[in-house]
């Protein structure tokens, strides 16, 4: 965890309360683990708008029956191997797959091969999950 | 402010300085303000995940030329007339106008009431803005 | 509505029943201004990324105890007067209040404004809800 | 692709051209994906309000040396084995690992999973994407 820092600040006692109610709710059993997270939440959603380095996942529902569609993905993946960290693929029945693709590099490029994908014919959805590489969480 | 009281918590030492980074990019002098802030916004997501009563704000824009489109949206908001706190009205252009209706009631009882704006005919765009009472929020 | 045009699409039949359902439920009589909004609510969010002109609305929750804040949110509004629409206040108890104000301007400049209203002191809660000047809503 | 149905709709000619400015941008060639798309979107969004049946991925960011961690993960998803089809885990950094998790059960079930799963202290970030078994989407 390196130096710790303690930081004390002042609330209002029905904020207080509240913060507390949240916190159980969410399973929390640690209040500063609640706080360091909120903050942290916070520090990722920044680091996309200001495309830093960042780790995103994209999650793709395809029809594995849709011709040509398999190497085109494969092809568009190859193309950006370098920033691609892994891929996994699972059947979901005889016509639908999904395949999770992990990739690590600007948040803007990570981005363009989510809408590179995203709107091949087949491709029924596709969705963008935005994370971090935990290097400015703390 | 009424009560106050003082809350401490650890974080990384690194975290603290990333914290420092958005509260200053985000204009708050006050850290303790930004850390309040934080919590509160939590806290009116909940709000409105958990169907409280609540403050929320109606944004439509339409095209006041749409056949019989006012008298259908002024009829609409007689009837939840025991919600609606306040109307604005403010004239874009020749075709376009912009309404902000401002209503307090159930989480969901605002919902449905946007859906039923939005659908008209003429309205080019609606959206809703979800906010609190304050009673909450400390 | 001016020059209206026709377009037609192929969807698979199992869609089309998916579509019709989501339809029905969200309360439209009419398929056209069901795909319309579909269309619109995408321009909307493209217009705000591309910081284009927009109309935005900005919810502020706040105490109207807390010392100086109404100068201080009334001289920040001065700032600004030539984007401010209008505003609209309504008292909710006796410590609360809600004040709605209705923007018109560059996307990243209304931002900017709410980023700098929230961050008072005594101000509870702020939202920016993004829309449209209609203009290229058709 | 099974049956397909013809659909057609009137818009306005400048939301015609705004609609293809779009598609354009978006790299879609083919006008009919695009529209199925946004279609498709929107179901997903509803399938997840609604609590059905769902593909959902939890990625999450972790400390890999924070005590006990890896243990308490791997027993939480152990439970929930009849949800989980795949999971995939990639070393970041000396400190930093990223952990994918692909699900498939009822909305609220995975959410609650990646409650469980975020609130861990050591785990810096924790995301859900919220996608679709392809059922529903034609």
């Amino acid at each position: 965890m390196g130096e710790v820092a303690r930081l004390s600040f002042s609330l209002e006692q029905p904020l207080l309360e509240r913060l507390e109610a949240l916190r159980r709710e969410a399973g929390y059993a640690n209040r500063s683990e609640f706080l360091r997270d909120l903050i942290r939440a916070r520090l990722v959603d920044r680091a996309w708008e200001l495309n830093q380095e960042a780790v995103g996942t994209i999650t793709l529902v395809y029809d594995h029956h849709a011709r040509g569609l398999n190497a085109r993905l494969t092809a568009l993946q190859h193309d950006h191997h370098h920033v691609i960290l892994a891929t996994t693929h699972v059947h979901l029945d005889h016509h639908h797959c999904v395949e999770v693709i992990l990739l690590r590099g600007r948040a803007a490029h990570i981005r363009a091969i989510a809408d590179g994908l995203r709107r091949h014919k087949g491709v029924l959805h596709g969705e963008l999950s935005m994370s971090s590489t935990g290097k400015e969480l703390g």
